[in-house]
């Protein structure tokens, strides 16, 4: 097989942990397989610079910045070769410009245009190990740009597409994506396999193992991803397209996020635009609303709630302080101890009983549900924060996903 | 002018020193000057890389070293041009590859091709400042290459040969070549001006601020070079071709180095070849040989002196313990506690009677002369270290150096 492992900033945060990853690298080569890898910097070297920047510039030049953060991906890149090489492995480290990832020119934000990587192919197939440096590419100018966010997992995923691995392994610092957080259910065990819709939807419920964009870059070109630990050499989740497993249990797994507040706006005269005319303002705020609900007009007047993240509360009721005012609506309401809980699952297009079990699910333990949102593989319910623990427990049992041990 | 400015390790150690560097360019372009920029890691930022190194391999592969030691000077130019956008200038960072510095591939030790920086002119038209790494380059397959021991001196030189500067400006922690080590003569003075061919003895007596190797090829191109203080904007020395002002000294300067041993072989057998015998062995093992002094033959036997740097002494006597038995000679002798004092200046040239008048201040001093090399523009003699002082008091004196104040 062909392989592009990653390994984020903790799995080269130190020398030992560099020499523990070399050794994953090694234990894999020894499987037959062909492999490239992509990494981080040294977790901590990105913010020493960052902060060494803030000093010299307020607002220092992006081009800039990416110029000097990229340097922590080179450091730990030819750090881990020097550790292979130390186990008698041929590596060569290859920085963003010469390991072909060419973008656009956004700096801190840009986008992978095309991966050339022939020459790190050669390397694979004679079983020498290209460590190429993630986050990072040039732009057609020659500048040095860097991705952003879930900037090195993407630049995995587009590795492993560009030289046409079979699979790309994260190496991470959890081993798998599990049915529900073991921290409130012990009985949750870890998936085997997940397809990339349901892992979007994890990732967009804030599992922070995936970014939402390597998993949608992954999915448009079939590439499986396998999420597994770099603490130990034992395989983990393997995120691919949908399996046709006719046995596969109704929901996949249960997620929640308590990083929510609920806003309302009540009392809107109700006229054409009045959705836009809420959201314009509170997206140029930059702040992301996620559940949107409208209440059916009542006398000419509605309410309209929403969720946001709860470190934006503060700013979106300012701001729908004055909206209420400008917009001659009643009263702006707001609750910042809400979490959402889903169900999430593949298996449930076909099941159209699953949400009305949830709520069943639920309403036996009195919990009362705030909103609710739905798509076509998820079922998202809006409730008080105190109850997430039991509404996650309940619903990982009544859904048949607690193991036995 | 069109100017290229050279900042070191120590001018670029903080970001307090970032600072003041970028206030020093300031200056220069308030002054009318076009102005790009060559730096040096932060001083400390190379000892960090290279003991990580250490770490991960006992002899790391030169390739991933210069990987690794190259992102020092990408660091620093990036954070310099944020310190020149701070001062309301317009800077951008380029690192070997993207300035055009190409280099054959031996890596640590690479030298320079040519330099490919038709764009950087561009910046320096419009007033904006090119902030280039100094100490690298990549080779024709595009692996990054560091040039060795003043390296960054010769990106410097070689930058302003291709952007046809006008001269470069090397600034440093010292404010200026002198007519001797005003630490031993008070009374010595900064030279103004100073030719390559002199600069280039002096460094190659060890005075530290100029590399031989940036000389030599500033002098190939007579590319003038301008010596000075980072700390202060006052004008140093200006290393350039050769004056031809009439009244200028005999000599220039007295130099002089500690650094030194003297071994002897005592009774060789005196055969055709027995130069190479001595001298190849020392040479393969690294030992640079300076002064040599062959005895006139007596009864078919001859005696051999010569001088090597102090650090290499033991083993050049282990060395020649082994070389005595092998050619039969009588004995080795060696001293480590010599010392070399030259007198330096294009004026001699046509002044056959400095060498005498050297001897004869020496002797005055009752100081005795171990071993003398004349070259065209120096005089050299050993004596022994304790009589440094001493010697190159009397000769500033005695060659009018001495500044009356």
């Amino acid at each position: 097989m062909r392989v592009v492992h990653k390994y984020g900033g903790t799995s080269v945060g130190s020398l030992e942990r560099i020499r523990a990853t070399a050794k994953l690298i090694q234990a894999d080569i020894a499987r037959g397989n062909e492999v490239a890898v992509v990494v981080s910097a040294m977790s901590g070297d990105t913010n020493r610079l960052m902060s060494m920047a803030q000093e010299m510039h307020a607002v220092p030049s992006a081009r800039e910045m990416d110029a000097l953060l990229s340097t922590g991906e080179q450091v730990s890149a030819a750090l881990l070769s020097m550790a292979l090489n130390h186990l008698g492995i041929t590596a060569y480290s290859y920085n963003g410009a010469q390991a072909g990832f060419r973008t656009d020119s956004s700096h801190a934000r840009a986008r992978i245009k095309d991966v050339q990587s022939d020459h790190l192919i050669h390397h694979m197939q004679v079983g020498e190990v290209a460590v190429v440096t993630g986050f990072q590419g040039i732009d057609e100018a020659g500048n040095i740009t860097t991705l952003g966010r879930g900037g090195s997992d993407t630049s995995d995923v587009a590795l492993a597409i560009a030289v046409q691995a079979d699979i790309c392994d994260i190496y991470t610092d959890v081993d798998g994506i599990y049915t529900t957080d073991p921290r409130i259910v012990p009985q949750a065990s870890k998936l085997q396999y997940i397809s990339y819709e349901e892992m979007l939807e994890f990732a967009s419920l804030g599992a922070k193992v995936l970014q939402t964009r390597s998993v949608g870059l992954a999915m448009r070109f079939d590439m499986p991803i396998h999420l597994r630990s770099s603490f130990e050499d034992i395989s983990g989740t393997i995120v691919g397209g949908e399996d046709t497993d006719m046995e596969r249990a109704e929901i996949t797994g249960v997620a929640y996020n308590r990083d929510e507040a609920k806003v309302t706006i009540k009392g809107i005269p109700d006229q054409p635009g009045i959705a836009a005319r809420i959201f314009g303002p509170v997206a140029d705020a930059d702040i992301n609303v996620d559940v949107i609900v409208q209440n059916v007009s009542e006398h000419g007047y509605t309410d309209i709630t929403f969720t946001v993240p709860r470190h934006d509360y503060t700013a979106t009721m300012h701001l729908l302080q004055d909206l209420c005012v400008a917009m001659n609506a009643e009263k702006v309401k707001g609750d910042d101890t809400v979490a959402k809980v889903s169900i999430i699952g593949v298996g449930m297009r076909s099941h159209t009983g699953v949400a009305l079990k949830m709520f069943d699910v639920l309403s036996h333990e009195n919990i009362n549900i705030q909103m609710i949102t739905t798509s076509e593989i998820k079922v998202t319910v809006v409730l008080d924060e105190k109850y997430v623990e039991l509404a996650v427990r309940s619903l990982h049992r009544a859904f048949d996903l607690d193991t036995t041990i």
